[in-house]
Formats: C-alpha cells, sequence, structure tokens
C-alpha cells in the first residue's frame, strides 16, 4: 500500500480522464495546473473529442494510452467514472482520484454507486469520489480541479493537511499561501471509498517532508486505525492537529443511561484527541495557527512568556489575553533586568515589567537582537512573543531578519504578534519560521496548544484488577439490577446487602433481617428508569415497607401493564459523596464517565471522560486523572474541612468496573453505577444502583478468566 | 464644553509646539501628516530653532503666534509641556492635546506633574497627557504622531473609536483602513487628565458623521458619567462597542463578604455594560468586526440565518459555527425552495437544505442576485450569510455588486464570508456596505452582538418595596446579625424566631422557650467569618446547649483573645433551597448578587449580578431575570418533579434587599445574606446569617422614611 500510496502522491505519469481544452472549465483546470505549477512526468489528457489539449496530445480512450499511468485522474460524471475505474484498473493504473459527486452523498443511489466504482477498481487504489483531489507542494504536482491552484506560487513547506471536506481544500491552500505557512501536500478524502484519513497519515509519518499533520475532519471512520496511526505519529514526533466539524450537533446517543446522554459525541471526540495527544484546534483561524508554530519544532517547557515590544498598547493586549488564558508574564529577574538596562545606555525606561518595553531597541536593530538573545537565555522566561508595531512597518525585513538571526540562541518558542495591518509583514514573518500572528487570541491559543504538545501521554499499562467473572453465561439485552450488582460486586466493588423476594410477606421478612433503613424496587431488566414509575421506595423499615410493596405494584403495574413479580430489598447506604460511573460504546469506541452525581451536578454537567484503550480497562493514573478533573473533586478531597473520601477505593472501583467493561467488548450497549457512594476515607465506595445493557453476544466474547494487568 | 470639544475635532487653526523640519522624528510627523492628508486650516509650527518647517513659517514662541489657535499640539517633554500650556491657555487656545509622557503613568512623581499640567490649562480643554492625539477622519485632520498616518487614504466612515491606550490607535487606525472599515473619528484619551471617554461619547452622539462608537477601554474613571452617555447613545440609536482589558487580573475587592470574592471586577464590568446595552468585543477581532456590522444599521430580529454558498465545505463550516452558537440554520420552506429551483433551471440541486447550494449561480451574477433577494424575502430567515468561495475571486467585484445591488430588498443583515485568503476582498466588501469576514467565529459573534442589541434593556422603574426603616443610627462600620437581621426583617425579609442572651442559663432557657431544634451563634460585628472559629453551632436542644455554649465562650475566645458575651439563638430553617444574596459597592457601583449557595454550587460560582440603578432598588422584572440566570434555577422552579420553590417571594425580597441597599448609599460597603434559604412555595424566605458592613456615615446618608416605588 505505501507504494501505491507513494505513486498517487508522487506520479512519474498522469492520465487525466476527460480533460477539456476549455481552461474555463473545471475539467479544463487539471491539464493546466499541471503544466503551470511545472509537472515534470507525463500528462496524458484523454478525451474522444479532441486530438491535443493545450499542446498535450490528447488519447480518445483509456485503451490508447502509451502505457499505464501511475495516476488516473477521472473528471468525468459520476456513471462514467465507473467505466473509467474499470478501464483505469484493467490497464494496471496505480491509483485514481475521483471528482464526480453523486456518489454516497448523495443518498441511496449513489451509495449503490459508490459500491460500484469500489468493485471496478479491484486493486488499484481510489481517492475520493467527491473529492476536489490532492497537491503534493513539496514536489509542485496539483492534481486537482481547485481554482485556489491559480495563484502562482505553491507555498512548500512542512505542513501536511488533510481534509474529509473537498471544497475547504481551495480555502486552505490560498490561506497558507496568503500567510507564508508552507505546505508538503494538502489531500482531500472526500467521501473516502477506499483511502482514508488515516492511510495518508500513516503515509505522511513517514515523509521526510511533513513534519506537522493538520486534518480537517467530519468524523473518523475508522477509530482504532485512527488511534494507530494517532500514535505512531506521536512516536515519529510528528504532531496532529485537528479541526472537527460536526460540533454543533446533539449527537446524544440513544439514552438508555444517563451516561449515554451526558457523554455527547463532541464530548467524546475531545476525550478520544486528547488521550492521543492530538490537538485540537477550537477556531477555524487556530487550523492553520498552530501548525504554524508546531513547524519550527520550538518546545515550550512551561508558562511563563516574555513580552518585547515598543508599543505600550499592544503588549498589555497579549499580557491581558495571556493572563486570561492561565499564561504568566513574571517581571525580568534581576540579572536580566540589568542587562537590558546595559542595552538601553541612558536611556531611562521601566524595566521592572513585562511587557518589557524597548522603545529605543525597536528602532535599533542590533539592539532589538540583543534584548531577544537576552530574554531568550533568562531562565525566568520560556518563551518569547515579540511585538511588532506600526515603526516596524516601515522596515520590515530589518525587524524580521532581526528576530530571524536570534532562533539560534536556543530551541524556546519565539512567536511575533503585529500590532497594525500587515499581511505581507506576517507572510515574511511566517516564510522566515517565525510565526506571526494578528490577533492576541492567536498567541495565546498556539502556546497552549505548544503546552499541551510537551504533556506526556498517560500510560496505558493496565492496573491489576480483580479477577474478572465469567460473563460467557450472562442474558442479552438488558442484564437486571441484581445481576449486574452481583457482576460489580465480583471485581470488588462493593454493594448494599440485600434480598430478592417476591411477595410481601418476604419483603417485610428481608427487611427485618436486614435490621435497618431499606429501599424496595422494582426489579426488571426491562425497567431502566425505575424512579420514574414509581418503582423505587427509599427509607422503609419493616414496619412500613408491606404497605410500600403493595403499593408499588399497583403503581409499577399501572406504567407497565402487567404486575412485576420480582422485587429488590436493599439496605441504605448513609454518609455517602454522589458520582456517577458509566461506559458507552459509541462510534468512537468505549468512553468511560466519571460525574458528579444529585441533581445539582447534573445541571453542571460535571463529568469527565476517559477512552478505554483498545486492550484493556484504565489505569489507576488515568482513573485518578478522571476523578482530579471533575469540578467537584475538592468535595471528595476534603474541600473546607469536610471528611475526605475513600479516593483510593474509587480510583480501584473505576479501575475494576472499566476492565470488566473492556472484558465484555463489543457486547456492552452501556452500563453505569448511579449513584455510586464514596464513603469516607478507609471505608470504600458502595454501588447503590446498577445498570449493564449488553449486546447480542458476539463470536468475540471474552470468556472471562482473563486477568488484566 | 460641546464647542471646546468641537473646536477640538474641527479646528481651523493649529499651532504645533515643539514641531521638527525633521520628518523621521516623531515631533516631525504632525505637520507632515496635518499637510499629507490635506488640512485646510492654518498650521502654525512652533520651534525656537527654526524659521521655516516644511515650506510654512515657523514661531520661536507660543507668544508670538499671530493669533490664539484653536488646539495647540503639544510635542515637548513634560515639564516644557506644562509651561507650554500655560501659554496657550493665556492666549486663548480652546484645547491642547499633550503627547508627552512621564505623568501619572510613571507614578508619584508624575502625578504631581500631572496636576500642575491640569492647574496650568484653567479653562482651556486638554486631551491627554501621554496621548498619540486624535485624528478627524470625516474631516481629514490628523492632530497625531501616529506612524499609522503614513498611509495614504484615511478610511473615513461612520466608526468612531474612542481608546484610552494611546499605543493600540495606529493599530486600529492601520486595520480599519486594511478592512475598509470607515472611521469618523480616533481619539486616545490616555491618562484623562482632563477630557475622558464619556465626554467624548457624549459629543460623538451628536456627531452626524458617527452611527457606532467603538470603546478601547482600561477602567471608567466615573462610572455615573459613563452610565448617562451610554444611555444618551442608546437613545440616539448609536451602538457602544467595548472592549475591555484589564480582564486577567483577579480583582476581587476586600473579601470581608463572599459577595466581594464572588463579584470579581471584571464580573462586575460584564454586568455593567449587558445593563446599559454596551456591546461587549470578546476578543480583539470583534472589536472591528461588530462596528462593521452594526454600522450598517439592519436590525437582527431573529436567530435564523440562512447561508448561501458555492462551495460546499464553507458553507457547513459556518453552519458549524452557527450552531455552536444557538442559531438556527432551517431549511428553506417550501415557498422558498420553490423559487430557488426556478431559478437553477434544469441543474439538479439539493435546495432542501441549508447551507443553500447554489452552484450555478455562483457564477451568474444575476442568478446570484435573485437567489440573495429570494432568501432576504422568505419570511423562514432573520439574516443571511453569503459565501464567497475561490470562484468568486477570478471577479471580485462582480460578486459584490451583486450583494450590494440586493440591500434593498430589506433592512435584514446581510454578511458576506470569505472562505480563500483574500484581503483585497474583504476590503471591498466592507467598503461597499457589506460586513465581510474571514473567520466563521466572527460571523456568530457579530450575529450574536446584533441579537443583543436588538433586545430590550430592563425597565428600572423600581418595584413598591417595603417601608425603608431610618438608618441614621446605624453604628459605623460592621454591623451585628441580630442588628443587620432587624434591618432586613423590617423591609420583610423574614428571619428566624431569636433570642439574643449572654449566659448559659439564659441559653438554655432560650432554647426551651423556641422549642424545636435551634443554632446558637457568637454575637461580635467583628466577628464576619464565624463558623471558621468555632462561633456557629446548628442542631442545638434545651439539653444540649448549656455545655456547647461553654465550649464556644473557650473555642471562640482562644482564637479571638477575649471572652464573646453575647450569642444568639436561632429557631434551624428546615427544607430551605440555600442561596446567597449580596451587595458590594465597587468603583463601578454597587452590584447585587444572587448566587446558589452551599459547598457544591460554591465550587461553580453559580452567581449573578445586577447593578444597581442609580435611583433605587431593583425592580421585581430585574430580579427575577436575576434567578432565571441561575444554572441552579430549575432547583427553584420545580426541577424533576421536585418541590417548586416560592419564587415571588425571592423576588421580592431581591427587590426589598435592593432598596435598602439603595438607601443606604455610599454609606454601604457590603452586605450579604448568606444562606438565604428559600422554602416552598407560598412558604417565603429566611434569612439565616446576615452581614452589613457600613462607611462612616456621610452627608450624603438616606434618612429613612423614604419609599422607592
Amino acid at each position: 500500500m505505501k507504494q501505491q500510496l507513494h505513486a498517487l502522491l508522487n506520479p512519474k505519469s498522469i492520465a487525466v480522464i476527460g480533460a477539456s481544452a476549455d481552461t474555463h472549465k473545471t475539467s479544463g483546470r487539471p491539464v493546466s495546473y499541471l503544466l503551470k505549477h511545472g509537472f515534470g512526468g507525463d500528462i496524458y489528457p484523454v478525451n474522444p473529442k479532441a486530438t491535443e489539449i493545450q499542446g498535450l496530445p490528447c488519447y480518445p480512450n483509456i485503451e490508447s494510452l502509451p502505457q499505464a499511468p501511475d495516476v488516473g485522474l477521472v473528471l468525468l460524471s459520476a456513471k462514467r467514472s465507473i467505466e473509467a475505474v474499470r478501464s483505469l484498473a484493467k490497464l494496471g493504473c496505480k491509483a485514481a482520484v475521483i471528482l464526480a459527486s453523486g456518489f454516497a452523498e448523495a443518498g441511496e443511489d449513489g451509495h449503490d454507486l459508490q459500491q460500484e466504482l469500489k468493485a471496478a477498481a479491484g486493486s488499484m487504489r481510489l481517492l475520493g469520489p467527491n473529492t476536489i483531489g490532492l497537491v503534493n507542494l513539496s514536489a509542485r504536482i496539483p492534481l486537482s480541479a481547485s481554482g485556489a491552484l491559480e495563484i502562482t506560487d505553491l507555498p512548500a513547506g512542512h505542513v501536511a493537511v488533510v481534509s474529509q471536506s473537498g471544497g475547504i481544500l481551495g480555502a486552505l491552500l490560498s490561506r497558507a499561501a496568503g500567510r507564508g505557512i508552507g505546505l508538503s501536500s494538502l489531500i482531500s478524502t472526500s467521501n473516502e471509498v477506499d483511502l482514508e484519513v488515516s492511510d495518508f497519515i500513516d503515509y505522511l509519518v513517514d515523509d521526510e517532508n511533513t513534519k506537522v499533520i493538520a486534518l480537517y475532519l467530519e468524523s473518523i471512520r475508522n477509530p482504532q486505525r485512527f488511534r494507530e496511526v494517532a500514535l505512531r505519529a506521536r512516536e515519529a514526533g510528528k504532531p496532529l492537529v485537528v479541526f472537527k466539524i460536526g460540533r454543533s450537533e446533539a449527537g446524544a446517543t440513544a439514552a438508555s443511561s444517563h451516561t449515554g446522554a451526558l457523554a455527547g459525541e463532541d464530548r467524546v471526540y475531545d476525550a478520544f484527541f486528547r488521550e492521543l495527544g492530538v490537538i485540537r484546534a477550537n477556531t477555524f483561524d487556530e487550523f492553520l495557527d498552530i501548525p504554524a508554530v508546531l513547524v519550527t519544532g520550538r518546545p515550550l517547557a512551561g508558562r511563563r512568556v516574555a513580552i518585547l515590544t515598543s508599543t505600550g498598547g499592544a503588549g498589555t493586549l497579549i499580557a491581558d489575553s495571556l493572563g486570561m488564558n492561565h499564561f504568566d508574564t513574571p517581571k525580568p529577574d534581576a540579572d536580566t533586568a540589568e542587562k537590558l538596562r546595559a542595552l538601553q545606555g541612558d536611556t531611562p525606561t521601566a524595566l521592572d515589567r513585562n511587557p518589557i518595553d524597548v522603545t529605543l531597541a525597536g528602532l535599533q536593530p542590533d539592539l532589538l537582537r540583543q534584548a531577544i538573545r537576552t530574554l531568550l537565555k533568562s531562565d525566568s522566561y520560556d518563551a518569547l512573543v515579540v511585538i511588532i508595531g506600526s515603526s516596524g512597518l516601515a522596515m520590515p525585513d530589518l525587524v524580521v531578519c532581526a528576530i530571524q538571526d536570534c532562533l539560534d540562541t536556543n530551541n524556546k518558542p519565539v512567536l511575533a504578534y503585529v500590532s497594525p495591518y500587515a499581511p505581507d509583514t506576517l507572510k515574511r514573518l511566517n516564510s522566515a519560521g517565525i510565526p506571526g500572528f494578528c490577533s492576541p487570541e492567536s498567541c495565546s491559543a498556539v502556546l497552549e496548544a505548544l503546552y499541551f504538545r510537551a504533556q506526556p501521554l498517560p500510560s496505558t499499562h493496565a492496573a491489576p484488577t480483580a479477577q474478572l467473572p465469567d460473563m460467557t453465561a450472562l442474558a442479552e439485552g438488558s442484564i437486571d439490577e441484581a445481576a449486574a450488582k452481583a457482576l460489580f460486586s465480583q471485581v470488588g466493588i462493593s454493594v448494599p446487602e440485600s434480598r430478592v423476594v417476591t411477595s410481601r410477606e418476604q419483603a417485610v421478612h428481608a427487611a427485618r433481617e436486614l435490621g435497618q433503613p431499606v429501599v424496595l424496587k422494582v426489579l426488571d431488566a426491562n425497567l431502566l428508569h425505575k424512579s420514574d414509575i414509581g418503582g423505587v421506595a427509599l427509607h422503609q423499615t419493616a414496619d412500613t415497607i408491606g404497605a410500600r410493596f403493595d403499593q408499588m405494584i399497583t403503581d409499577v403495574g399501572s406504567h407497565v401493564g402487567y404486575r412485576p413479580d420480582r422485587f429488590l430489598i436493599e439496605a441504605m447506604v448513609a454518609g455517602g459523596h454522589e458520582l456517577i460511573l458509566g461506559a458507552n460504546r459509541d462510534a468512537l469506541g468505549t468512553a468511560i464517565l466519571l460525574g458528579a452525581g444529585g441533581v445539582t451536578a447534573e445541571l453542571f454537567k460535571d463529568t469527565t471522560l476517559c477512552m478505554l484503550p483498545d486492550h484493556g480497562g484504565l489505569t489507576l493514573e488515568q482513573a485518578r486523572a478522571m476523578m482530579e478533573k471533575l469540578t467537584t473533586w475538592p468535595l471528595l478531597n476534603g474541600y473546607r474541612g469536610s471528611v475526605r473520601r475513600d479516593i483510593e477505593a474509587l480510583a480501584q472501583a473505576i479501575v475494576n468496573f472499566s476492565a470488566l467493561v473492556a472484558a465484555l467488548g463489543e457486547r456492552l450497549v452501556t452500563s453505569e453505577i448511579n449513584p455510586l457512594f464514596i464513603l469516607p476515607e478507609g471505608q470504600g465506595v458502595v454501588a447503590a444502583d446498577a445498570v449493564l445493557v449488553l449486546n447480542q453476544a458476539s463470536a468475540h466474547a471474552v470468556t472471562g478468566e482473563r486477568r488484566y494487568g
């Protein structure tokens, strides 16, 4: 596959099927762009109605081509593209790019056509359909009809962009060029009938021209493979930056549990990316801003930023934005201040503050250079933002060169903020390897991205868990509360002492046996929202439970239309802090959710997600990180003199729950413990309710007895 | 004053004190800029060392000027500026602009110099010091040394900018020019020794060239005056847009109460602006984006937005950003879809969705025009975003003109989003009266600003309150809990039944009299954090209170170093929902704070602020709006079948509390009821604790008996 992908991105020969001589037409563009940008290989236009196209001999059909081209660029309509693909495959072409729309994106009929297209390709690789193509900027090979290729200079560099949207490719090419951000390749995968985003990530990790990979995503079709290639990119030191659309769709999966409703699709994506160290761009501008700074390969070791300015207002603006985003802007240490003062000569300047205002240096490149070097060398700072004011604009090269000369001082990040309107200066900066920005918020965002990038990924070596039970015999669908609790109990998560009863007499007896306030619940695997239908009664005793039992039969019966026949009687849990622990499977995998319980917490949606790795449950480290991410974490940890909770037992419960969920694998639909009561330190946790919903048992079901850790 | 301000902004004669013949020097720029931008009045350079400057006769000193100039632009050092100001004032000059720094911003000595400067000016008005000056773009009069004036064309238009930062003025001038956003005037007030931001707002409200006023603020020196001019601007239909820096400073005022800590400085600014209908820009880009759309004067009636695109990717991007920000992008209604279909002719296009993708129309201006008109006329939409893709760039005028031609269809907002890099197209759009943006987030932000602008301000006609007590006799400083509660009780806020006791015997007696669980608290006006020092004991009875009383004397005594001698015994409040109601005075005025109580809510900082108007308390409408802004509002309003709280009593309590606070006027430091228990519907509210801290009684203290409403 690598070879075919290499041929697609670096073809020596290209057939353009359906090429037009009219360069105003979309089908006239690709040949024109190949010529314009100096493609050095063979171009074979194919069109039965022409003998020559833009000076090149034109072939009437694919069969008459002089050789099998490396790539076929197919500009025909959907149906005719299928025939062309068949012919190209037959000829031995390595890959084809299909621009036509009208495939899967167009509905049912299109979906069938897309299957036909795939079948016609055989072992030949396909990009698209519905793609605008790709551009290899390193080799100056445009395989695309995007009007953005009208630009004269393709901005070659080290950022690769892979986009699931074709329409956005031209905008990114043009914006990168306009800002002086060099690209290695730009690929639109669109319908992904064959080659998908992960294939290109995998390829680009080995591409020596690519240092940063930027992904414009609509959805991830194969999360497992994405995870693999993302980790491979991480190991290779090539950051992934993603802009994900579809953020506004509610996307909560079928709410058979609170977990499902709380783990909205976009939040799951967030967790998925975060855990792989993939940087998420929050705005469209950041999608280019962040690669522009990452490509310089200068790591951020901390959050202390020096601001060097020759214009007060902009310095304050940057300091304010950094402060809002929890960066520190400490004043220069004594040694640094002394060195700066020496540079300033007799000019009285306040150097006891940051932004460091060196009005004089701003106009004298040598002084500017020395000031930059001094700040970069200072142990007080992890990064430097240099502000370019109006005065710098009169001589942009001079300022740009002064900064550029200092980049070898050390490896700390250096950004430039351009205060006036100066698109050319921004372009010059980026081209010179100095990430340049015109919005204060961009400066903060890229520093945050660098900071995130510098954090290690959590280890995924699974922690020791309790022995996992045999789950082969579990029923399909929803498991009743007693059975679910039995399972959780087997992995070491305590449950209240309980009795299953079927009659009023048994209920009274059980309450007396338990000898403390109890809760009475209807026990029916099909009833997930028991309390909504009168199926839960708290604070019962042997004296009250009889009457309550009869009432529950009436209440629940009137809702479900049959007489409930099984009930659970449990000792009530007192003095616990209420959380929710759940697991939910969606397209991206299984997410473990930990959240604050109770009504107040529900309004604040104080929850955190962590994706299950592919080989087992979460680690203790991951479990602890989840707890600490909750806004209500202080309430577990002895906030304001309140009792400290058994957070070690909670961490172990998360680990064990996740291991159980992992063992269920694809059988799991959703599971949750809500509430999970966290008792005071040393007293453990108790699962007061339990939900477990399974799919039909699959062939892959884990057969139990397996130990993770 | 209006006359002097008019002269400052529209001078017929300008003396430039300290003008230099060297245009490379800052002091050489103003004369050069006046000439360059075609100032038609008299320019008098003043410099003893020159006889001619840039072709103009130069005067050796101010005394030798041929007439009193309308404006003196003073380019001298701080000390020499004072002398120049004195001479200008003596001559009868109307206003002076002082560029020198080294005044109040430079510390104590500078502060004294600034006072000297003010004294020297007499009745002459001063702009600055430490200002970069001002530019009247409507009349092409640059009174500034900003290097940004090197640009050839000053972008005249209808947005006025007033900035407390001098350094940012050049950036804004240059950015507005670069984006084609026309300005009326640009004024840097800086140190504001005399003229301040509010003076210019007041002036600009009557300036026929100004439609929108943008304010870059560091702080508001005179909130009362700002409020007046802001409301005057609102009445005149001129929106104010503000970018406020200093957001990152913690700024919590001395935390003698929770209210003080919760009402952080920036949150108070937020409430202050919101209640005046002043639009706050969240990013520096928005500071120009929002005026650019407001200046078109097209109001937004709702949140339904049509997106017209000829490039799929960008349309989705805009729809996603709008969706994230809770705008609706409904698909075309049947009638609109039918009209669009008729335009498309035989081209099969899916018109059952929004973004509305009219690929064909994108290339044919007539069709584009008709599509725009159809969407603007549709009752399904309140606004339209037109997307300009790469294809539009080949013929920018054509697309811009097509949109421009449709602006007369009706008054709905029309924005343009430019997908590729095209600064010139953005400039052309704005110049043509079509707000153009290159970031999806800007489109959402400006629509949100338009939406906010369309909302009415809350009425500030005060609601009827209880009779206010006579407060002349209140002690200064901190008032003890019993006295504070007595006061709240007099304005109709219930407090628990209580007894003040001084001995163990009295305590036991009181507990027996109250006949229910009681709380015992130390009563001492100086102890605001009673519970932290063991001064609060809940759940006491006549049996337990004796021993607890003795222990409290020991506990509190060991903390404060004296034997506490007064105690409060109160009936405990059961079944109430816990809130905090407070008032805090800071530089901007008095903020009323309502927040969720309890530890969980404290972690989430679920609070809302409302500023007191200047003539009394809040209205019932404002009180209700505060309650409904709380995230925990559903818990008051019967969330998930829980008991509905007495929200009418709460609203009245907020009104009464705020009236009391208003009556205290400047005597108030802080006051709070924490917790305020909200009982079930019909049962009222109860203030379970009360804090009231007063300044020394001032001459302005209200003498009670006054009724608001």
